[in-house]
């Protein structure tokens, strides 16, 4: 049975990606949860990590004797066991521009990642209408965003962004709960994204399970000093 | 055709990954360069490549009508068009294995690349030994990209990290011009794999290119006011 290693639902972003793919593409996995208690090397999460991969960091998959690390070497390990759940598109250039988009959401957004950490149980919209007026990068990806989501819910007629629910869903997913946490402006096609996202029965479970966590960590939260 | 638009030969890493990846494996592309003269938005950069893609950098592919932005989609794009090259290794777990540290380079070692940026034609150890004083983070990646090329040679065997060279070499070329570039230090097992990238026919027509480049970007190097 594959395990995925994952930190804290409410707060990590990356865990999100990979558990939510297992999970609404209807594959079974067993689930570890290692708890976000500092990112020190002398932390309980730095010490469970440093014995799986070099990195030390979450999402982790591990098949057998084999530990994956990275979202995106994840994603591609999943699709290539389950070729018949067309995880990526099946298009070749369809494919492609899959591949395109989870790629610059890995290394992207950073004004958006940066400005408005994930956090589902929070509803933030001071924070974000602060954000909004002060943050021009946090601007300019939305802007990025809302043209990509517009285009290719154009293109493939939706209701995900290829069509059927993918990779790149679930690469996006966590950009959803943002916009849910810190009420961004968007305008429709892309809200009602936004919407169905969330109503997918594999990224409600993923709601449900950082809704129960209740653990506040101030390092995750700077904007506030409580829940 | 394929068509690759690179950045400058002499900084731009990223354009480097895919265009050394198709000369050392021995596929035919046509290149245009887009020179680095600003990244401001009306930038002929900018605006040559916003005709192209959403994101308006480098790397592109253009496979006919099809626009592949980003390194990693690009890799795995030419590795789906010639199955035959084996450009990621052909066991699954270490093609996991090279995705993950793939991945691991696409959105890390910021220590490195941002005081280290790629500039293939300089002689700069004096740079380097600065930073090497003064900048933990980079000591820290330089530790770990040791202990992953120790390690992948010593299981695979070498040349190259997964035996042959494929797509994790490539995405490691740029790293290994820095080490040349800045004279960090390295034990021998990982400075003898960088003097084999140099020395790799697709690599080493790259450098020749950069260096007949004589292109000096102020904004590209902080650290000196002329070549
Ligand atoms: N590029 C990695 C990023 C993973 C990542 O940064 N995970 C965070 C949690 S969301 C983490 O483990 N941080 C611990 C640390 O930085 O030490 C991926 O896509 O998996
Ligand atoms: N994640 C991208 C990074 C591409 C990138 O940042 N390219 C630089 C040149 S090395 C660029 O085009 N910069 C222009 C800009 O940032 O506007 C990839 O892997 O292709």
């Amino acid at each position: 049975m594959l395990k995925l290693f994952v930190g804290n639902k409410n707060y990590s972003s990356w865990s999100m990606r990979p558990w939510v793919l297992l999970k609404q593409a209807g594959i079974a996995f067993d689930e570890e949860l290692v708890r976000f208690d500092s990112f020190d090397a002398d932390s309980n999460f730095k010490k469970t990590l440093s014995g799986l991969t070099p990195t030390a960091k979450v999402p982790v998959l591990v098949d057998g004797e084999l530990a994956i690390w990275d979202t995106l070497a994840i994603a591609e390990y999943v699709a290539e066991c389950y070729p018949e759940k067309n995880l990526w598109p099946a298009d070749r250039a369809a494919r492609a521009r899959a591949r395109s988009i989870c790629a610059e959401m890995h290394s992207g957004f950073t004004g958006l990642r940066g400005n408005c950490p994930m956090n589902i149980e929070a509803a933030l919209p001071e924070v974000g209408a602060l954000v909004w007026r002060d943050k021009p990068a946090v601007r300019s990806d939305v802007q990025r965003l809302v043209q990509m989501w517009t285009a290719l819910l154009e293109e493939h007629g939706g209701p995900m962004l290829f069509g059927d629910f993918g990779i790149a869903d679930a690469y996006f997913a966590p950009i959803c709960m943002r916009f849910n946490t810190y009420a961004l402006p968007l305008p429709q096609v892309a809200a009602d994204y936004v919407q169905r996202v969330t109503a997918l029965p594999g990224v409600a479970a993923w709601i449900a399970d950082a809704r129960a966590e209740k653990d506040f960590l101030d390092f995750e939260e700077p904007y506030r000093i409580k829940r």
